[in-house]
């Protein structure tokens, strides 16, 4: 991330007036996020990296891009500090998104990438990724988010180590069970020894937890969390030397309430953030990426400086990257943007490393073609493995009743007890229940599981967008069920959706069975597509994509679907075991 | 400086409140510089380090030490951010002075350790120092402050780079010849990238730097700096994107101009930092130390907090040590401060990592008795050496002007040139000029020239105290001053002062001749007897360590006595090249 050598060298001698600059964006009203103030000036940018910052025009020479800024304001580039690149868009997509809107490093969960390509996979990927216009820095997780055979080799020390050694890797990602953190877990509190004797950062997931629950999470050794959903969480973690991350995702768009820390209690900001934690397509494309926290923040009534340096320098810092990135300071990166106004946020101009590489919203450069295949990032599905089978999906159960997951919300799920009777040789659970199963894709196991509170007139759906990347599929029908089932794996990755007979939906996402290969925009439409054919069959929640993702994972409450089967997190306890195929 | 494993692991299980604290501070209100605010609370400490922060009152058990804080403020230990721990005093008895003043970390300069001891020998001693109870951090050098031959090997990355990858080294030192780094010298450049590559910060010093010429030193690389001696250098500094430190030191006491940034622009404060850069044992013995300077902001109107800010959490998180250092947070050092109010600032009891060591100004703890010879401390005269004879001191010259080293102010000279005539067969200038030379201990070269403005009266100086550690020399009679040479080789190292054929001040400075062997209290009524010996000959000066320690120097203006003999700085001319002898 250092500039190299003769880089290097050609910063100095801009910076000394000795050598022109390659741009000089003239007579804008600098936002200093550095010093807190806003004042006129010039910047010079040479090799990518800014040069010089002050009144002088001696770096202008005749050769010299010349970009004027009079009335606008030159803001750093907005820094996303927490971030999984994975929601139906894939880390190139995501950048004809949201660069236009100002955000020029993403600081992005590895996790996906990782567990589809292993670590010389997401190696070269991150290495190829390096060419974008917009930066991604890494977090490498140390655990999955559904613990399945084999996930302890997966993630051993051995394999993790090489990538915490990069230099684009910033740190270690979000431990979502994090009570194994409380528990003092070896095995995590020694990769995270080893993280920061390695100089990086640990990013917590403390979702739920306690003020006295925190306590020892922090003690294993956290820098970082963003699951505060209200003001006195934001508080509780500040408190005990958290970085405190104020979220406004899709799923949880909490930060009007977690604004109110700053604006009530008139706390100190320069160790708060704000994160967007990897919106659906739909909300951003609604509602911006940092651009609509800023505007948010502003509209709530956080002053527009601190608004700014709680999405530049304050992350910069956290992340010990602030002599690269996250404001108008000499020799760094020169990802400047050209602001109208400090209400809106909406950069007219775009400068990434020195380029200007989108105006007025459209993004002005081409981005490089990715073989993803070439990481190995196509979901594989065992040849032998018949989704066709209808018989395969419902549970077989001798019990008078069952436990069901049952969606409180369109994440959190409860435990409800049903009578189960039959039906057409099939066992049905009372209420509005659907068939669930979630199915290794190399053949060797099944969960199975009944789910309410989803969508009551779902016929049949399957994805493997969810946090196994397993195939999950949900349905009152099992022939829909095994319909879509079948036509996923033919797509090899991807969620479809079935009514009766006929596929209603259907997508291909064959990054890692997580994202799509499409363009940004065909994205959002893929997502809104998405939410018209669930809200047909009755879903109530506001957020499909992430319905899908965490129904299989182990660290929201209560029960879920796992590759170990039916799982009670709170207690840990399987109600019932996957099977063998 | 992790905690190590076995410790990491019982301070997760007191956090979680599975075992009973070490100690438990009970009832203070604490001084929260990560969220800014002041609350009532306990706090838990095991292991040395902070377990613990809130209401809760489990981590009390039977064998748990409890301090009741109640009515007290319970501070974060103060940071002192950039300090020369050689001003007579050394890195020992620097502790007694100090430490009760509330200091428990201070991140030092290695200079005069590595030229004595070369890259082994400081180590050495950085790790015995491991065991005081105040937390030594470093920062070692890449230069000289005063050029000599064999520099360049002395301070090769061969020999700085085992040192840069220690972990209580932060960094490196600044660069007093800040000119170099302007000119984008390459062997300062490849040492800044190599630092910044292992994760290590570069201070600096752009002491008269314009605003025009700060823009190629930070392009340079260097993080901070503490060199602004206006309100306008403070934003000059910051707005680039240095870290800036507000100085208040005996030399420079500017703070209360500097703070005016603060209190009259509103700027940020999350990137400034208060430092007191090394003052003298007088100054410390009076002013104090950081909370001295605690009381200089908030009488000048910083808010509390901020100021607080200012020496705690903002120096930890440009050095990259807030994980454990800087605050009350879960798994810091357990550095803390008792206060009895917001305005003194002086600690009524002091903790470090976990343990009372001082109370009411006075230590509480024995420090470690340290071999200072057992590093090569103790500085080196070749034998064959005759510094008894008169005739070796006065400038032998055959123009009818020479120029005069002219002291303006305590550090700053300016070239005044004097016509000579014969006196006694001496050559001597008009004016109260002095002779002056500094002579190689080992015998091998020998600077001469005359200064003014120093102390007319004076017979005989000589003190291995300045930047070279070499026998610097001033007077007007040559028998006083061989005098007062051949008595500091005897003592192997010191400052002596004489009258006529008397010695008047003497003091052995056995650690590299710079610093003393005695303790603190001792060392301040040393510097007061020498500051009424000079001042008896006229010295009219404020900081006679400081005039001493530069008259060597070579990156104060305009001339200087160096190791290659009469020095222009600015231009590099050497006005007279130093003699064999």
């Amino acid at each position: 991330m250092l500039a190299n050598e003769e880089e290097h060298a050609r910063l100095v001698e801009t910076a000394r007036g000795d050598r022109p600059a390659d741009l000089f964006v003239r007579g804008g009203t600098i936002a200093n996020v550095y010093s807190g103030e806003f004042y006129e000036g010039n910047v010079a940018v040479t090799a990518g990296r800014i040069a010089y910052v002050g009144e002088g025009e001696r770096a202008a020479g005749p050769d010299t891009e010349i970009i004027d800024a009079k009335g606008m304001i030159v803001a750093p580039g907005y820094i996303e500090a927490h971030f999984h690149p994975w929601v139906l868009y894939n880390p190139v997509s995501l950048v004809e998104g949201v660069l236009p809107l100002g955000t020029t490093t993403i600081v992005a969960d590895n996790l996906f990438f990782f567990m589809q390509m292993g670590h010389e996979g997401f190696a070269k990927m991150a290495g190829d990724l390096r060419d974008l216009p917009l930066q991604y820095l890494w977090m490498v997780r140390l655990t999955s988010q559904a613990t399945f055979p084999g996930e302890e080799e997966m993630f051993a020390l051995d394999n993790v180590e090489p990538l915490l050694r990069r230099d684009d890797v910033l740190g270690t990602a979000e431990v979502t069970r994090w009570p194994a953190l409380a528990a003092g877990d070896p095995a995590l509190i020694s990769s995270i020894r080893k993280a920061k004797s390695l100089g990086k950062i640990v990013d917590g997931h403390t979702g739920g937890a306690s003020e006295s629950r925190l306590q020892p999470v922090a003690a294993a050794g956290i820098d970082a969390d963003h699951e505060a959903i209200t003001k006195e969480e934001v508080l509780n973690r500040l408190r005990l030397g958290i970085w405190t991350m104020l979220r406004n995702s899709s799923l949880r768009p909490d930060l009007p309430e977690l604004l109110r820390s700053i604006t009530e209690n008139g706390i100190s900001t320069q160790r708060l953030i704000m994160t967007t934690d990897g919106p659906s397509p739909e909300f951003l494309a609604e509602h911006g990426l940092v651009d609509g926290m800023l505007r948010v923040a502003v509209d709530n009534g956080v002053v527009p400086m601190q608004a700014l340096q709680m999405v530049t320098i304050n992350p910069a810092t956290l992340f010990r990257i602030d002599g690269q990135v996250g404001g108008i300071g000499i020799g760094r990166r020169a990802d400047l943007l050209l602001l109208p106004d400090l209400k809106s946020f909406r950069p007219e101009t775009v400068i990434s490393r020195g380029r200007v590489v989108a105006e007025r919203g459209e993004l002005r450069v081409p981005l490089p073609d990715v073989e993803w295949d070439s990481y190995g990032s196509r979901p594989h599905f065992d040849p032998d493995l018949d989704l066709g089978d209808p018989a395969l999906y419902p549970q077989e159960r001798s019990q008078a009743e069952v436990p069901v997951i049952h969606l409180r919300s369109a994440v959190i799920t409860e435990r409800k007890d049903a009578r189960v009777r039959s039906e057409n040789g099939l066992v049905v659970p009372d209420g509005d229940a659907l068939h669930a199963a979630l199915i290794d894709r190399e053949g060797a196991w099944i969960s199975r599981a009944f789910v309410s509170g989803f969508a009551p007139k779902l016929d049949g759906l399957a994805s493997t967008y969810n946090t196994t990347t397993h195939l999950l599929v949900l349905g009152k029908r099992p022939k829909s069920i095994a319909r879509a089932a079948w036509r996923v794996r033919e797509l090899e990755g991807g969620i479809v959706v079935v009514e009766g007979d006929k596929v209603t939906f259907e997508t291909a996402l064959p990054v890692a069975g997580m994202m799509s290969g499409l363009p940004f925009a065909e994205v959002v439409e893929l997502n809104r597509r998405l939410s018209r054919a669930v809200a047909k069959a009755g879903y109530e929640h506001h957020d499909i994509l992430y319905t899908l993702l965490f129904l299989t994972c182990d660290f929201l409450p209560a029960l879920r679907l796992t590759p170990l089967g039916l799982l009670d997190v709170k207690s840990s306890e399987t109600l019932a075991a996957a099977e063998r195929l």
